[in-house]
């Protein structure tokens, strides 16, 4: 008699593809992180700064979503890194199918950590899973404070909020942000998220986000549980 | 024997009601501009400072996208002016059914100047038309100055485009932003775009684009062709 299989979800052909990329990058033991943010909050410039700085510790790659042009991926690979770009063409977010097409194209056995930045959108890529061990969502205080309660999706889905730009606060009045709003709405969507407020350009708080990349890169290897 | 339509092109349903709309504010002779950029380059902040510079001039009313929360539409109404918000709950962009609801809560008899203000999102809402006169991009310089080339579409399609926050240039070396190279890009995709280099805050080069808001008003009023 054959079983009834009860309850198995059906997957979409992103979902399939995002199981399958989860699947390969957890058997390869390597951290995969997803960078989610609007376009110009830093994401390129954080990556460039992470990439410098970690060299001699761990070995980055990074996948490079943008709708047209490759200038991110020129500015990765002034640092020495391989980059891979996917341009979408006019397509608002990433898909796990052209995921699985660029892990194939980055040097995988040599690298340690891989970073996919998504296209500049605060909203579509929350709902592409892409197979990503985790996600990073980076907001910028020149965006303004109230943006956790505004596009709650991202901010409730991501293990790591980045608030980059923290020098603008530094010069007097220039820019209206409380950071401890950001940190509190964050928290009521996702009791776990970890904040970084951070300064890519001056390198501000940086070290505590590389502390956390350390530490998880230590955990993928290990094969310890990451939680999402 | 009947005739055949030839060459007649098939509309979606969000052409559908985009046309009615358009038709409808035509007849009203109404200016309708959809305001469309990256969360947090200062929207709210330029319709706010607009409504209240132009009161005794032009009467405006706003009609607010955001997926979640009326934080918006609040700050409008707070200058006097009637707005309605729309809550999209996680949709990435206004459709024209939802302008075309909108319209009919507004006290469209009393307006002048009608602005759509979308949901942050650069991508998205340049896909979608909504009936509008015209549509205005706003991009902060915050946001950095590759963004016309990163993101073609809006810049493209759109009449105006205002470059808010520029009180940052004056700041020393805050923000690396070349206004020149902005303005040259979106010409490229865009001869006849109008470019305003802003601060809402400060209220610097505001004068420039209140002058053509009133021109355009104008205009509609008088039935004029609107080259879009």
């Amino acid at each position: 008699m054959q079983k009834k299989k009860i309850g198995k979800k059906i997957l979409s052909a992103n979902e399939e593809y995002a199981l399958k990329n989860s699947r390969f990058l957890a058997r390869q033991k390597k951290l995969c992180l997803n960078m989610i943010s609007s376009p110009g909050s830093g994401k390129t410039t954080i990556l460039a700064r992470t990439i410098s700085e970690l060299k001699g510790k761990i070995k980055i790659g990074v996948i490079e979503g943008d709708i047209q042009t490759d200038f991110d991926a020129q500015k990765i690979r002034a640092t020495g890194a391989p980059a891979v770009q996917i341009n979408t063409g006019g397509a608002c977010h990433l898909s796990a199918a052209q995921i699985s097409d660029a892990l194939q194209n980055l040097p995988l056995a040599d690298l340690d950590l891989i970073f996919i930045e998504n296209v500049g959108n605060l909203v579509c890529p929350s709902a592409f899973e892409l197979g990503e061990t985790a996600k990073v969502v980076v907001l910028s205080v020149a965006e303004g404070d109230d943006k956790p309660a505004k596009y709650p999706a991202i901010f409730a889905k991501s293990k790591v909020l980045l608030v980059n730009k923290i020098d603008l606060l530094r010069a007097g009045d220039l820019v209206d942000f409380d950071v401890e709003r950001v940190k509190a709405d964050a928290r009521k969507l996702n009791k776990g998220i970890e904040i970084f407020p951070i300064s890519a350009k001056t390198c501000e708080g940086m070290t505590y986000w590389y502390d956390w990349l350390l530490k998880s890169v230590r955990a993928q290897h290990q094969g310890l549980a990451f939680d999402r």
